[in-house]
């Protein structure tokens, strides 16, 4: 019997799907797990849980910023919190879509680069020329781009991931679902692992 | 020079905080530092962050349930979501900041027997007959309890934890400062160990 893939809604405007990025394919790997990479926006999630960013927040917003260096540091992974911060990300969640849609290889390149791009280099991934310039290093096409970003289809198709992500129970990101088992943040992923391992 | 202890903010009525107190004991001995246990009441918090308890958020509701059984499982320990839930945990705290005003060896014996008579045996802790009857398994007498409860000065050690919570950045229970380093989670307990490792 195949074993389905570790599902994953996020957001290219999420830190901690950043940082899950990071971990999840060597996670999935010592399991022979596939990983299905979900791009969603997180606007619609924070409205049905009556939530917003946490560095909008009293008090959380000070301490998100100081956990999200330390995090990063103790996964060994570079991070630099980006101005302006959050960022609307339709436009690079689109073009994912599209590649994806397409069976394109350059589809998890294009999640690295985009998540690198911001959280690393503190590019500003809802600006066209950004892209541009990702697309470009992956050898694609600005045209190609522009087109995928302005594609009814697949508009409906990013509109369609964050309505399963909601039926999905997704409450924050990053979002897993294994086996129909969720799992809520990066800091889940040794539970993910215990899971993939035991059934615990 | 001496280290300092690992401070402890936490609500008797916090099921995060209910599994730190079952590690952190362990993770302090092996580290030779001590822990202060500082009881405060979420309430405030939650009016400062403007947050509420996750049981009462869309989504995360539903997630959270699912995920403190599946943590307590992780952790190893037992683990029954009570009902009513949250409860009013004045009285517990009170009791907790009068063992320790008088430097009794019973304030953390109390602190885990009222953790574990709400999240384990899922009585009402709000209730004075249960803290009557953890009382009088470690010998505390129901009228001391009471007196206790309704002593000035306990009460204002009481506010001025949670002034002092605030003060620190407590955004959640539990939450951690060791050396000026704040954590909150259960699940920040492995970089509070790395922390005292290493300042990494």
């Amino acid at each position: 019997m195949p074993v389905s893939p570790i599902t994953l809604f996020f957001d290219f405007s999420s830190p901690y799907s950043y940082l899950a990025s990071t971990q999840i394919e060597a996670l999935a790997a010592r399991h022979d797990r596939g990983i299905e990479w979900v791009p969603v926006l997180l606007g619609p999630v924070f409205a049905a849980t009556g939530s917003r960013p946490l560095t909008q927040q009293p008090l959380k917003a000070e301490y998100s910023l100081r956990d999200l260096a330390r995090s990063a540091r103790f996964l060994g992974v570079p991070y630099h919190h980006p101005q302006p911060f959050p960022v609307a990300t339709q436009q690079a969640a689109r073009v994912l879509v599209a590649l994806q849609r397409a069976q394109s290889p350059l589809a998890v390149p294009w999640t690295h680069k985009v998540f690198e791009d911001y959280f690393v280099h503190g590019r500003d991934i809802s600006q066209m020329p950004v892209l541009h310039a990702i697309g470009a290093s992956l050898r694609l096409d600005a045209a190609q781009i522009d087109a995928w970003c302005a594609d009814a289809a697949v508009k409906d198709q990013l509109r369609a991931h964050v309505e399963r992500a909601l039926r999905a129970g997704m409450c924050g990101a990053p979002f897993f679902v294994v086996d129909d088992e969720p799992f809520w943040g990066v800091d889940r992923l040794p539970q993910l692992e215990r899971w993939l391992q035991a059934r615990f």
